[in-house]
């Protein structure tokens, strides 16, 4: 139940609007998807200040009372949460507050830096404390550090990072929303239906609160939003872009446009190539609910065989299921997954799913449908082979638990016990997406990492990653 | 977000298992969508009872604390409860435990009567007391009354009940599962993978558990399982069934045999009978998840007119999510369903969903499609306008409140907003399920209700009724 | 900590004031010491009645939110709960709330029936069934049950009940208070300070809440308390008292009237008898805090001997505190009552305490006085030992258990490790109170039962008790 | 009810006890009484730190849950909360656990800094961030900031610290204990039942773990405390003691020794100088429980008046009573405190307690006597009347609203409404305990600060302080 690949994190902000903490709170609702570990909101009045942060779901975390305790403000800005730098731990729940010579400053991260242990290790040097284990916290020593020396602090700051980052700043005057040269996460700006500007990770946030999508946060963009409107400046110069695929793949909502496309079409095409790649003759395609229902549409229309939905999920099942006794290892999988037996039973099927990760899970559900008489599996993927540690903001597991590390896909299927297994091509994922191949990362499935990340350095080496600064 | 029709109830149940109250943990979970309002176990040890019932979902009334509480016991029994007879109160849920004459008794109970003002109000006259508004309360004060008095006191018992019941009794040294002479609520009877006996409303319960289908319980059935094994007798002679047809087209999960079909087949068939009822020329089908799914692929395969999923549902809004204020009064239905803005813009799509109920939800609905670019609405709707109340275990709004009461479909379509809107009819949904037509109540399409509520009686009418005693 | 003998239970009612359920809650709160296992309210607004009843300490169990549900009503009863019949669990909690032929009702008992497995036993013959395993449930099912048949079903319902019972009976047009004609526990009548009749187990509650003191509930007599004032009738004839001498000694709070004499005052006297009847030369008088602190004054007065407070509680640790490892075994002890080194340390001490239950808790307070250097240890108890258990409403421990049972006072002093012990005799105790000697019950120490406690019947045998009835 | 001055805080350690987490959390209970705000625990297992803080008392914060999670552990320190510097917020909550070039480091202080705002500026002015707003953190960033640059950076980091503060450091591999060059706060070292250290705010802790009291920590001096043992340095020469004469009148606990004396002891002490100051003929001695049980006790035996308890505290209102109606504004002094009529009607009494803070709720206790019958009340208090603030941990009220601030005793006495009233001078304060006058801090009373707190500075100015820093 819980084998999935651990998104990193969502943000969200807004400026302006009265109605500021209640938006904040329908987009942290909206963006659950991206973190469910903690989530946090924090808010300013113009003067102070303020943050609540808590461990767990948006619903467990702002009851009502919490809520009023934030209403009265005029800008804010949310963060979900799943822990890849710095563990679970309530102190590392973003925003992080803190206070310095320039005021107080919140902060919300989406990614993950492959050089905040360089700068952490420095600014401890400078006698600099730490109150978490998260790279954010570095970002706002940087800050610090550089409020009194330089003109543009966050430039400077900025110009240190190496890695993904897309950063809601809120200050008590303003927001300032930061996208890393690369653009590995998404961040995109609208404008609330009050007229006023708005942050989010994802379009569906934006449709959430019911604003208008205005565009994207360029790679190496700093856009300011304040009572002054939104103005904006770059740190870096336009880059090759380092989209991360596995956004499109698994981790944003099928509503959202990511990187200029909407995430369902794209997995819908992802199916459609898998049904060109690994054509097999079956009575129906069944998906695996909810992450694979798309491309079983796409197999669906380009093979001409009937969808079915044959697995039927429990949504009551949560974190606070009691595990059984031993001796019913599967009924989780079981209770969280009901075979519909009638469409299975005597049936040549394929079954297409999103990934696969340690693969337990997965051979339990074969099992299931083994069990309800299914005459043939056949297993598709709308990716392929998970085989890398990603370091820009996905928490895979530990490689050496993923399935495809050191498998062949013959192996994967033997053990998953499928009659046929079928990963889709990196060239048939990359057909899938509209920008060129290399505006993509995709080390995860290729280990072609974009920045050196064995030797990350104090501060970005321009000549090697062909960065100008803005002037 | 709460304009849906409430489910009566689920009863679950199992016997010399040593593993019975996780199982019956279980049991609620699976059975979960049968009742949101509270739920409870009761265990035996072959001595004493105890219960532990709580307001809300089994994921906050079952820690793992109160769980170990119960689990030194081999029977259990436990339900999920949404109010019919009887408001929301703690006392209310269900099971209910009682001392009588007879030791302690533990009852659940799926369904509703229509007699119990009578036998409550004869009950009061013999100086009996109340301690809940419930009419499955009523049923003990009958059996405590002819316990000395009758051989046979359920069975004396039973032929005073008027209307829908699935029982499940929990006495120290033994299960008695009963159901109405009508079958109007589905009650199944299966072995554990310990290969002891257990019940349960449905199938998808035995499922979770690992259990093997073994049959249904009978109309007019009493099963008594024990240490001595499983036994049969009758209360009442087999009846002309009384099947709730709303089992199938909203109440029960897909993944359930009902009245011996699976509820996902029927489902699919409904949407194939709505094509041909009701064809129009679009791009695509979108179904309203996650309710209209099967239905709407039925549509799509009967028209051949391609399945698209352009509305996501967001799971995480449940019922602590907080409403935002007037301003902003769509905003809970623009952030539960998410449209797929690139698969609606500028199409004509036919909309399928189960049921329409106050209607106020489906017109937010209907417009989040047109502000998405939908050029023309067709709503096709898996069941006839709902016009009358159930008196057999469903609870309905109001009927003042019903969108369909009073109103041609022309009228709705317009107040909804749609370019044409049709409504599967009470023929075409019949055709669907396998019994003949006459063996479904569609009281709450037709009026034609199968029992006499306006007069409920004290005792059975076996005339009237054409009920014979088993001897 | 928990060696305390429990005290039964707390009532309070009050009728017409709008301010009922607050007055209500203060009431709870000022009889927090008659019972900390549960405690409940229920109201009337004239029509309908609600109650909400929960395990713990009233601060626990009323919330803001959970009294702002009862505050709509004109009428209020409450109950502070220590199980003696009927174990702790949560349907035990008073008031019960019950629905019968005469309407609902609810109600609060003080007291111990001797007779209700009797009575019990009679109802479920009749087919009646019960909630709770109180005898409380047990008065209102003969009340139901007399209903129809007499003109006075609650004159008739008392006339069945053998034992100890202060009662308050809510219905929606009156309140009931009844108190059983031997007076075992305290009942008064006040005036609140709007003007409206309240009742109380102590006087304490009516001070809480500004109310006059009016009189007592006479033993034997109904005071009906409606919109139309108050009116009293007799259930049975007057009859030689039988008041708890214990509530004296411990249970009252010490600001109370009790029985016509102020407890406080009642207590400074045991100990001045106390000093009589058991004078020795020592350095001070220690109370043992809080509950020997009375006495001490007047062992202290009489003797001349100075008072001082060697030992101090620490009014933080309660049921939460988490017990440490074995090898800390009397840190509850040390950390619940801290010693006055210098005021122990090379001194000979008379240290005065109310009563001595399992002894195990008392040897580890002597330990640490002499690990703080007493020289001498006297110790002195205000009452007799209790050798004999209660069936009046007092839950002492197990007769086994009792450190007095099968001991002399020798062998006790040796357990303790005492240098002295004396118990005050059974005619000193009653020297201290004004009504004549057989006017209380004293059976816990001179197995002297005023009723037949072994073979109690089913009605008040007339003329064994020198009852008549009220015409 | 809130009207008492707030305690500063407690503090307390213990180094290589397998039991540390268990012991430090009976500590926090015995000093509970010097902060209900918030506590919290860390600990260590020789390399990691971990700690648990949360808002409330300390019953509330640690569940079995939480502490268990804490066992694994060989040191551990522990500290309650009552905010002076710093609001009322949970990320004040101590002790202060963080990270800087050093390792891990947690804090736990009592007291308070002047020159606390000097030194946070200094550090932000170097890129420092801060995370609360405590003059605690402050401490910590100095450690940090010295740690690469001095050979001994905590005795750097002291010599810039002005004010009152006893600190306990955890580090993984030691304790490092801190007692202020001038003493203010007391601050104690003992021997555990298994021979380890400990330290703790006040006697009391060690009373209650069972431990030994060894010796005070000197003001200026450090204590380290490791596997290695025990051993000590100086920051600073021996200075004029400022020790907090407030401690012994009010705030520590009666049966701790503070700076060398106990506090029961001096108390009656004050209790018998006041008899001389301001005698009376009354018929008896009224202590105000708890506070002026002490002082009554001393009134009573110099004037040889008896001392009658007739007052009588409720011990179940707290933090969570739900203040009534407008309409009963005095219910919540008459609840917590019932007044025996019996001992006060038609008496002229003295009532001694330990001070008057705002004075509303003195006068609804003395509204209440004379309700009772009081025929004459004369008030007598243990202290001088408070007229200036505490810059050294106490956080008395707002002193415009202080009833001694601007009045006369005269005036005082009229507010009031009693007969006469007194409070000890302060020469007669000084005369009870046993350290030269020119010892004790009392500039709450005679606003003589001992300190500069118009001017702090940044670093100790040693001549002005007579400082001299230990080789």
């Amino acid at each position: 139940m819980t084998e999935e690949a651990k998104h990193k994190c969502g943000v969200f902000g807004v400026w302006g609007d009265p109605d500021s903490a209640n938006l904040a709170y329908i987009g942290l609702y909206a963006q659950q998807h991206r973190g469910q570990e903690s989530a946090g909101i924090a808010v300013t009045d113009g003067n102070l200040l303020r943050a609540h942060v808590g461990m767990g779901l948006v619903s467990e975390i702002f009851k009502k009372s919490v809520l009023d305790t934030l209403t009265d403000s005029n800008a804010a800005i949310g963060h979900n949460r799943y822990s890849t730098t710095g563990s679970s731990v309530p102190e590392n729940a973003q925003p992080l507050l803190r206070e310095y010579i320039g005021g107080q400053v919140a902060l919300g991260h989406n990614g993950n830096l492959i050089n905040s242990k360089i700068l952490r290790d420095e600014y401890e040097q400078r006698g600099h404390i730490y109150r978490t284990t998260t790279d954010t916290e570095v970002i706002i020593h940087l800050l610090a550090a550089h409020h009194l020396s330089h003109t543009d602090p966050l430039v400077e700051t900025l110009q240190h990072l190496q890695g993904a980052y897309s950063l809601v700043f809120l200050f008590k005057d303003r927001l300032e929303v930061v996208r890393d040269p690369w653009g590995f996460r998404p961040l995109v700006i609208g404008t609330t239906p009050g007229g006023f500007s708005c942050v989010a990770s994802e379009t569906v946030a934006l449709d959430a609160i019911g604003a208008t999508f205005l565009r994207e946060v360029e790679p190496g963009e700093i856009v300011t939003i304040s009572d002054k409107g939104m103005s904006s400046r770059r740190f870096a110069e336009v880059q090759q872009p380092a989209h991360c695929i596995f956004e499109h793949v698994y981790f944003a909502n099928p509503s959202s446009q990511v990187f200029g496309e909407t995430v369902q079409i794209v997995r819908e095409s992802l199916g459609e190539t898998l049904a060109k790649e690994a054509p097999v003759e079956v009575d129906c395609i069944i998906p695996m609910p909810d992450s694979g229902r798309s491309a079983a549409l796409g197999y669906s229309r380009a093979s001409g065989i009937p969808y079915r939905e044959g697995i039927v999920p429990n949504r009551y099942v949560g974190r606070t299921f009691i595990k059984p006794t031993q001796s019913q290892r599967n009924t989780a999988v079981q209770l969280k997954l009901n075979v519909v037996r009638d469409i299975i039973n005597g049936k040549r099927i394929v079954v297409v799913d999103d990934s696969i990760v340690r693969g337990t899970t997965t051979r339990a559900k074969m099992e299931q449908l083994r069990r309800a008489g299914a005459r043939e599996i056949h297993l598709r993927i709308s990716c392929p082979p998970i085989r890398h540690p990603c370091y820009f903001g996905i928490d895979f597991q530990d490689p050496k638990q993923l399935i495809a590390t050191a498998r062949t896909e013959k192996q994967i299927a033997d053990f998953l016990g499928v009659d046929s297994l079928h990963y889709l091509t990196l060239d048939g994922m990359l057909s899938c997406v509209t920008h060129p191949n290399d505006s993509y990362c995709n080390a995860c499935f290729s280990g072609n990492y974009r920045l050196n990340v064995e030797q990350p350095v104090n501060k970005l080496d321009l000549e090697r990653h062909q960065l100008k600064m803005f002037p």
